[in-house]
Protein backbone atom coordinates (compact mmCIF):
# COMPACT_ATOMS: atom_id res chain seq x y z
CA UNK A 1 0.00 0.00 0.00
CA UNK A 2 1.34 3.61 -0.72
CA UNK A 3 0.99 6.52 1.52
CA UNK A 4 0.30 10.19 0.30
CA UNK A 5 1.69 12.11 3.28
CA UNK A 6 3.32 14.64 4.74
CA UNK A 7 5.90 13.69 7.32
CA UNK A 8 4.94 16.83 9.65
CA UNK A 9 1.46 16.27 9.68
CA UNK A 10 0.07 14.11 12.87
CA UNK A 11 -2.80 13.18 10.74
CA UNK A 12 -0.12 11.17 8.59
CA UNK A 13 1.73 10.13 11.91
CA UNK A 14 -1.28 8.09 12.74
CA UNK A 15 -1.58 6.03 9.79
CA UNK A 16 2.38 5.51 9.76
CA UNK A 17 2.24 4.16 13.95
CA UNK A 18 -1.51 2.14 13.46
CA UNK A 19 0.55 0.27 9.95
CA UNK A 20 4.01 -0.28 11.72
CA UNK A 21 2.22 -1.51 14.74
CA UNK A 22 -0.13 -3.72 12.50
CA UNK A 23 2.72 -5.02 10.42
CA UNK A 24 1.66 -3.44 7.56
CA UNK A 25 3.90 -2.17 4.60
CA UNK A 26 3.67 1.20 3.48
CA UNK A 27 5.36 3.17 0.64
CA UNK A 28 5.55 6.35 2.22
CA UNK A 29 5.23 9.10 -1.05
CA UNK A 30 5.60 12.70 0.56
CA UNK A 31 3.12 15.64 -1.07
CA UNK A 32 4.36 19.05 -0.13
CA UNK A 33 1.01 20.92 0.72
CA UNK A 34 2.57 24.02 0.87
CA UNK A 35 3.59 24.10 -2.58
CA UNK A 36 -0.31 23.13 -3.49
CA UNK A 37 0.88 19.37 -4.12
CA UNK A 38 -2.22 18.02 -2.54
CA UNK A 39 -4.56 20.40 -4.95
CA UNK A 40 -3.47 19.21 -8.40
CA UNK A 41 -5.72 17.63 -11.00
CA UNK A 42 -3.93 14.40 -10.83
CA UNK A 43 -4.01 14.22 -6.92
CA UNK A 44 -7.56 15.15 -6.88
CA UNK A 45 -8.60 12.12 -8.26
CA UNK A 46 -7.45 9.93 -5.57
CA UNK A 47 -9.15 12.43 -3.00
CA UNK A 48 -10.92 15.32 -4.33
CA UNK A 49 -10.76 17.11 -1.18
CA UNK A 50 -7.44 17.89 -1.58
CA UNK A 51 -5.85 16.71 1.32
CA UNK A 52 -3.61 14.02 2.83
CA UNK A 53 -2.87 11.48 4.14
CA UNK A 54 -4.97 9.37 1.56
CA UNK A 55 -3.95 5.90 1.16
CA UNK A 56 -4.20 4.02 -1.97
CA UNK A 57 -4.53 0.42 -2.13
CA UNK A 58 -2.57 -2.25 -4.27
CA UNK A 59 -5.72 -2.28 -6.68
CA UNK A 60 -5.11 1.53 -7.34
CA UNK A 61 -8.55 2.72 -4.81
CA UNK A 62 -7.90 5.42 -2.37
CA UNK A 63 -9.04 6.58 0.83
CA UNK A 64 -8.57 9.52 2.67
CA UNK A 65 -8.99 10.79 5.85
CA UNK A 66 -6.85 9.86 8.70
CA UNK A 67 -9.22 8.56 11.17
CA UNK A 68 -11.66 6.15 8.58
CA UNK A 69 -7.70 5.20 7.32
CA UNK A 70 -7.27 3.74 10.47
CA UNK A 71 -10.43 1.79 10.99
CA UNK A 72 -9.85 0.40 7.70
CA UNK A 73 -6.63 -0.67 8.98
CA UNK A 74 -7.80 -2.19 12.58
CA UNK A 75 -10.77 -3.83 11.76
CA UNK A 76 -9.91 -7.68 13.16
CA UNK A 77 -6.97 -6.37 14.97
CA UNK A 78 -6.54 -5.64 18.89
CA UNK A 79 -6.55 -2.15 17.16
CA UNK A 80 -10.12 -2.08 17.48
CA UNK A 81 -12.48 -3.02 20.30
CA UNK A 82 -14.21 -6.24 18.90
CA UNK A 83 -17.73 -5.25 21.40
CA UNK A 84 -19.76 -3.10 19.21
CA UNK A 85 -20.40 -0.19 21.90
CA UNK A 86 -16.82 -0.09 22.70
CA UNK A 87 -16.56 0.26 18.41
CA UNK A 88 -18.72 3.20 18.63
CA UNK A 89 -17.43 4.69 22.02
CA UNK A 90 -13.63 4.34 19.50
CA UNK A 91 -15.28 6.25 17.07
CA UNK A 92 -16.74 8.50 18.96
CA UNK A 93 -13.42 9.96 20.38
CA UNK A 94 -12.22 9.19 16.74
CA UNK A 95 -15.04 12.06 15.79
CA UNK A 96 -13.97 14.19 18.82
CA UNK A 97 -11.05 14.51 17.31
CA UNK A 98 -11.30 16.02 14.31
CA UNK A 99 -13.97 18.64 15.53
CA UNK A 100 -13.22 19.57 18.92
CA UNK A 101 -9.28 18.63 19.28
CA UNK A 102 -7.24 18.97 15.71
CA UNK A 103 -9.41 22.18 14.48
CA UNK A 104 -7.17 23.63 17.54
CA UNK A 105 -4.45 22.23 18.47
CA UNK A 106 -2.93 20.66 15.23
CA UNK A 107 -4.05 24.01 13.51
CA UNK A 108 -2.39 26.26 16.30
CA UNK A 109 0.80 23.82 15.55
CA UNK A 110 0.94 24.33 11.66
CA UNK A 111 1.11 28.37 11.69
CA UNK A 112 3.39 28.60 15.01
CA UNK A 113 6.01 25.58 14.24
CA UNK A 114 5.50 24.42 10.16
CA UNK A 115 4.34 26.88 8.44
CA UNK A 116 7.07 29.71 7.74
CA UNK A 117 5.96 33.30 9.30
CA UNK A 118 2.71 31.66 10.42
CA UNK A 119 2.98 33.12 14.34
CA UNK A 120 2.81 36.33 12.81
CA UNK A 121 0.40 36.05 10.10
CA UNK A 122 -2.12 33.98 12.28
CA UNK A 123 -1.11 35.81 15.65
CA UNK A 124 -5.01 37.44 16.13
CA UNK A 125 -6.39 33.72 15.78
CA UNK A 126 -4.29 32.16 18.94
CA UNK A 127 -5.92 32.83 21.71
CA UNK A 128 -8.97 31.30 20.30
CA UNK A 129 -7.05 28.22 18.94
CA UNK A 130 -5.95 28.20 22.77
CA UNK A 131 -9.27 28.64 24.57
CA UNK A 132 -10.64 26.16 22.37
CA UNK A 133 -8.03 23.43 22.35
CA UNK A 134 -7.64 23.63 26.56
CA UNK A 135 -11.19 22.83 26.33
CA UNK A 136 -10.56 19.72 24.22
CA UNK A 137 -7.66 18.87 26.09
CA UNK A 138 -9.91 19.14 29.84
CA UNK A 139 -12.41 16.72 27.88
CA UNK A 140 -9.75 14.05 27.81
CA UNK A 141 -8.09 15.05 31.24
CA UNK A 142 -11.30 14.25 32.84
CA UNK A 143 -11.98 10.94 30.73
CA UNK A 144 -8.49 9.57 31.48
CA UNK A 145 -8.93 10.49 35.25
CA UNK A 146 -10.79 7.59 35.38
CA UNK A 147 -9.64 5.55 32.44
CA UNK A 148 -6.57 3.86 31.08
CA UNK A 149 -7.29 4.13 27.62
CA UNK A 150 -10.62 5.92 25.31
CA UNK A 151 -12.22 2.92 24.61
CA UNK A 152 -12.89 -0.94 25.09
CA UNK A 153 -10.52 -0.66 28.14
CA UNK A 154 -7.31 -1.49 25.77
CA UNK A 155 -4.99 0.74 23.57
CA UNK A 156 -6.63 1.13 20.22
CA UNK A 157 -7.26 3.44 17.16
CA UNK A 158 -8.62 5.85 19.30
CA UNK A 159 -5.59 6.85 21.54
CA UNK A 160 -3.44 6.82 18.34
CA UNK A 161 -6.10 9.20 16.89
CA UNK A 162 -5.84 11.55 20.01
CA UNK A 163 -2.04 10.89 20.64
CA UNK A 164 -0.93 12.18 17.46
CA UNK A 165 -1.14 15.81 18.11
CA UNK A 166 -1.72 15.77 21.68
CA UNK A 167 2.17 14.46 22.41
CA UNK A 168 3.39 17.72 20.22
CA UNK A 169 0.62 20.24 21.50
CA UNK A 170 3.58 22.88 22.58
CA UNK A 171 4.70 22.80 19.36
CA UNK A 172 1.36 25.07 18.60
CA UNK A 173 2.49 26.86 22.19
CA UNK A 174 0.35 24.62 24.67
CA UNK A 175 1.05 24.25 28.32
CA UNK A 176 0.64 20.47 29.11
CA UNK A 177 1.66 20.17 32.49
CA UNK A 178 -1.52 20.73 34.44
CA UNK A 179 -3.03 17.72 32.94
CA UNK A 180 -1.39 15.12 34.68
CA UNK A 181 -3.83 12.27 33.41
CA UNK A 182 -3.05 13.08 29.99
CA UNK A 183 0.54 12.94 30.46
CA UNK A 184 0.40 9.73 32.13
CA UNK A 185 -1.36 8.30 29.12
CA UNK A 186 0.78 10.13 26.74
CA UNK A 187 3.46 7.78 28.69
CA UNK A 188 1.96 4.31 28.77
CA UNK A 189 0.79 5.26 24.43
CA UNK A 190 4.30 6.03 24.19
CA UNK A 191 5.78 2.54 25.75
CA UNK A 192 3.58 0.16 23.60
CA UNK A 193 5.18 -2.40 21.57
CA UNK A 194 5.98 -0.90 18.16
CA UNK A 195 5.63 2.25 19.22
CA UNK A 196 8.03 4.52 16.53
CA UNK A 197 8.27 8.60 16.79
CA UNK A 198 6.90 10.95 14.48
CA UNK A 199 9.79 11.46 12.46
CA UNK A 200 10.18 7.40 11.51
CA UNK A 201 9.64 6.38 8.26
CA UNK A 202 8.93 2.69 7.34
CA UNK B 1 -33.44 4.35 23.75
CA UNK B 2 -33.22 7.81 25.00
CA UNK B 3 -31.54 11.18 22.94
CA UNK B 4 -30.62 14.07 24.63
CA UNK B 5 -31.11 16.51 21.91
CA UNK B 6 -31.97 19.93 20.38
CA UNK B 7 -35.06 19.72 17.37
CA UNK B 8 -33.20 22.31 15.14
CA UNK B 9 -29.71 20.61 15.60
CA UNK B 10 -29.07 18.52 12.11
CA UNK B 11 -26.72 16.66 14.01
CA UNK B 12 -29.49 15.37 16.16
CA UNK B 13 -31.83 15.34 12.82
CA UNK B 14 -29.36 12.48 11.63
CA UNK B 15 -30.06 10.56 14.59
CA UNK B 16 -34.00 10.57 14.46
CA UNK B 17 -34.23 10.05 10.73
CA UNK B 18 -31.60 7.13 10.88
CA UNK B 19 -33.20 5.73 14.19
CA UNK B 20 -36.80 6.31 12.02
CA UNK B 21 -35.94 4.20 9.40
CA UNK B 22 -34.35 1.14 10.93
CA UNK B 23 -37.37 0.47 13.34
CA UNK B 24 -35.86 1.94 16.62
CA UNK B 25 -37.93 3.95 19.09
CA UNK B 26 -36.41 7.16 20.66
CA UNK B 27 -37.61 8.66 23.45
CA UNK B 28 -36.58 12.36 22.48
CA UNK B 29 -35.56 14.72 25.79
CA UNK B 30 -34.99 18.12 24.35
CA UNK B 31 -31.90 20.02 25.99
CA UNK B 32 -31.58 23.65 25.11
CA UNK B 33 -27.77 24.57 24.12
CA UNK B 34 -28.99 28.53 23.91
CA UNK B 35 -29.42 28.46 28.17
CA UNK B 36 -26.30 26.08 28.61
CA UNK B 37 -28.55 22.99 29.52
CA UNK B 38 -25.95 21.21 27.68
CA UNK B 39 -23.38 22.21 30.23
CA UNK B 40 -24.43 21.09 33.61
CA UNK B 41 -22.70 19.00 35.98
CA UNK B 42 -25.42 16.17 35.20
CA UNK B 43 -24.94 16.32 31.45
CA UNK B 44 -21.60 16.37 31.49
CA UNK B 45 -21.78 12.90 32.62
CA UNK B 46 -23.43 11.79 29.85
CA UNK B 47 -21.15 13.82 27.47
CA UNK B 48 -18.03 15.21 29.11
CA UNK B 49 -18.02 17.21 25.60
CA UNK B 50 -20.80 19.10 26.40
CA UNK B 51 -22.86 18.45 23.19
CA UNK B 52 -26.29 16.86 21.75
CA UNK B 53 -27.16 14.43 20.36
CA UNK B 54 -26.49 11.97 23.14
CA UNK B 55 -27.58 8.72 23.36
CA UNK B 56 -28.94 6.73 26.36
CA UNK B 57 -28.54 2.91 26.57
CA UNK B 58 -31.78 1.31 28.06
CA UNK B 59 -28.84 -0.08 30.70
CA UNK B 60 -27.60 3.94 31.35
CA UNK B 61 -24.33 3.81 29.07
CA UNK B 62 -24.29 7.31 26.78
CA UNK B 63 -23.26 7.58 23.39
CA UNK B 64 -21.91 11.68 22.25
CA UNK B 65 -21.16 12.04 18.70
CA UNK B 66 -24.17 11.91 15.96
CA UNK B 67 -21.72 10.27 13.39
CA UNK B 68 -20.42 7.59 16.64
CA UNK B 69 -24.40 7.24 16.80
CA UNK B 70 -25.20 6.34 13.47
CA UNK B 71 -22.70 3.73 13.20
CA UNK B 72 -23.26 2.24 16.28
CA UNK B 73 -27.30 2.30 15.12
CA UNK B 74 -26.36 0.89 11.62
CA UNK B 75 -24.07 -2.07 11.97
CA UNK B 76 -25.33 -5.03 11.15
CA UNK B 77 -28.31 -3.20 9.19
CA UNK B 78 -28.56 -2.14 5.40
CA UNK B 79 -27.64 1.54 6.36
CA UNK B 80 -23.89 0.24 7.02
CA UNK B 81 -22.20 -1.69 3.91
CA UNK B 82 -20.73 -4.91 4.65
CA UNK B 83 -18.04 -5.09 2.30
CA UNK B 84 -14.93 -3.86 4.51
CA UNK B 85 -13.77 -1.22 2.00
CA UNK B 86 -17.19 0.23 1.74
CA UNK B 87 -17.77 0.78 5.14
CA UNK B 88 -14.27 2.61 5.56
CA UNK B 89 -15.56 4.67 2.69
CA UNK B 90 -19.05 5.65 4.76
CA UNK B 91 -16.76 6.76 7.66
CA UNK B 92 -14.38 8.95 5.04
CA UNK B 93 -17.25 10.95 4.13
CA UNK B 94 -18.79 10.91 7.72
CA UNK B 95 -15.56 12.37 8.82
CA UNK B 96 -15.21 14.73 5.80
CA UNK B 97 -18.63 15.69 6.99
CA UNK B 98 -17.49 16.69 10.82
CA UNK B 99 -14.13 18.47 9.66
CA UNK B 100 -14.81 20.11 5.78
CA UNK B 101 -18.77 20.67 6.07
CA UNK B 102 -20.74 21.01 9.19
CA UNK B 103 -17.98 23.65 10.51
CA UNK B 104 -18.98 26.36 7.77
CA UNK B 105 -21.68 25.18 6.66
CA UNK B 106 -24.23 24.26 9.95
CA UNK B 107 -22.24 26.80 11.82
CA UNK B 108 -23.15 29.26 9.06
CA UNK B 109 -26.67 28.29 9.55
CA UNK B 110 -26.56 28.19 13.54
CA UNK B 111 -25.32 32.03 13.30
CA UNK B 112 -27.85 32.97 10.61
CA UNK B 113 -30.81 31.52 11.07
CA UNK B 114 -31.14 29.85 14.83
CA UNK B 115 -29.08 31.98 17.66
CA UNK B 116 -30.93 35.65 17.57
CA UNK B 117 -28.54 38.57 16.70
CA UNK B 118 -26.41 36.26 15.43
CA UNK B 119 -26.18 37.42 11.79
CA UNK B 120 -24.97 40.91 13.41
CA UNK B 121 -22.57 39.09 15.85
CA UNK B 122 -20.99 37.60 13.78
CA UNK B 123 -21.16 39.01 10.64
CA UNK B 124 -17.49 38.98 10.10
CA UNK B 125 -17.26 35.60 9.86
CA UNK B 126 -19.99 34.55 7.04
CA UNK B 127 -17.34 35.16 4.24
CA UNK B 128 -14.98 32.69 5.43
CA UNK B 129 -17.70 29.91 6.50
CA UNK B 130 -19.18 30.84 2.79
CA UNK B 131 -16.18 30.44 1.26
CA UNK B 132 -15.08 27.29 3.04
CA UNK B 133 -18.89 25.72 2.80
CA UNK B 134 -19.00 25.86 -1.01
CA UNK B 135 -15.63 24.31 -1.46
CA UNK B 136 -17.27 21.23 0.53
CA UNK B 137 -20.06 21.54 -2.05
CA UNK B 138 -18.10 21.50 -4.55
CA UNK B 139 -16.30 18.44 -3.34
CA UNK B 140 -19.44 16.70 -2.84
CA UNK B 141 -20.87 17.97 -6.14
CA UNK B 142 -17.31 16.25 -8.01
CA UNK B 143 -18.41 12.75 -6.25
CA UNK B 144 -22.01 13.48 -7.11
CA UNK B 145 -21.80 13.63 -10.81
CA UNK B 146 -20.65 9.98 -10.54
CA UNK B 147 -21.98 8.12 -8.12
CA UNK B 148 -25.95 8.26 -7.02
CA UNK B 149 -24.79 7.96 -3.14
CA UNK B 150 -21.74 8.52 -1.33
CA UNK B 151 -20.30 4.67 -0.12
CA UNK B 152 -20.59 1.41 -1.00
CA UNK B 153 -23.64 1.94 -4.32
CA UNK B 154 -26.93 2.13 -1.92
CA UNK B 155 -28.03 4.97 0.74
CA UNK B 156 -26.07 4.87 3.68
CA UNK B 157 -25.49 6.51 7.36
CA UNK B 158 -22.44 8.20 5.10
CA UNK B 159 -25.44 9.87 2.91
CA UNK B 160 -27.85 10.67 6.14
CA UNK B 161 -24.85 12.28 7.58
CA UNK B 162 -24.53 14.59 5.13
CA UNK B 163 -28.01 15.30 4.46
CA UNK B 164 -28.62 16.66 7.68
CA UNK B 165 -27.40 19.89 7.13
CA UNK B 166 -26.72 20.01 3.22
CA UNK B 167 -30.37 20.40 2.92
CA UNK B 168 -31.02 22.98 4.88
CA UNK B 169 -28.28 24.95 4.02
CA UNK B 170 -30.02 27.97 2.52
CA UNK B 171 -30.63 28.76 6.06
CA UNK B 172 -27.10 29.78 6.48
CA UNK B 173 -27.75 31.80 3.71
CA UNK B 174 -25.58 29.52 0.78
CA UNK B 175 -27.13 29.12 -2.61
CA UNK B 176 -27.54 25.45 -3.54
CA UNK B 177 -28.66 26.17 -7.35
CA UNK B 178 -25.19 26.09 -9.26
CA UNK B 179 -24.88 22.45 -7.64
CA UNK B 180 -27.06 20.28 -9.92
CA UNK B 181 -25.74 16.63 -8.73
CA UNK B 182 -26.00 17.74 -4.98
CA UNK B 183 -29.59 18.75 -6.01
CA UNK B 184 -30.54 15.23 -7.69
CA UNK B 185 -28.66 13.26 -4.67
CA UNK B 186 -31.17 15.34 -2.30
CA UNK B 187 -33.77 14.73 -3.88
CA UNK B 188 -32.82 10.76 -4.04
CA UNK B 189 -32.40 11.16 -0.43
CA UNK B 190 -35.89 12.75 0.66
CA UNK B 191 -37.69 9.96 -1.59
CA UNK B 192 -36.27 7.22 0.51
CA UNK B 193 -38.72 4.77 2.14
CA UNK B 194 -39.48 6.24 6.03
CA UNK B 195 -37.91 9.41 5.05
CA UNK B 196 -38.98 12.11 7.81
CA UNK B 197 -38.11 15.46 7.73
CA UNK B 198 -36.52 17.72 10.43
CA UNK B 199 -39.10 18.75 12.27
CA UNK B 200 -41.00 15.00 12.70
CA UNK B 201 -40.81 13.81 16.39
CA UNK B 202 -41.24 10.20 17.37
Amino acid sequence: MRLYQMQDSGNCYKVRLAAHQLGQPLELVDVDILKGESRTEDFLKRNPNGRVPTLELDDGRSLPESNAILFWLAEGTALLPEDRFARAEALQWMFFEQYSHEPYIAVARFWHSIKPGGREEKAAMFPEWHRRGHEALAVMERHLSSHDWFAGGAYSIADIALYAYTHVAHEGDFDLAPYKAVNSWLARVASEPLHVPMNWRS
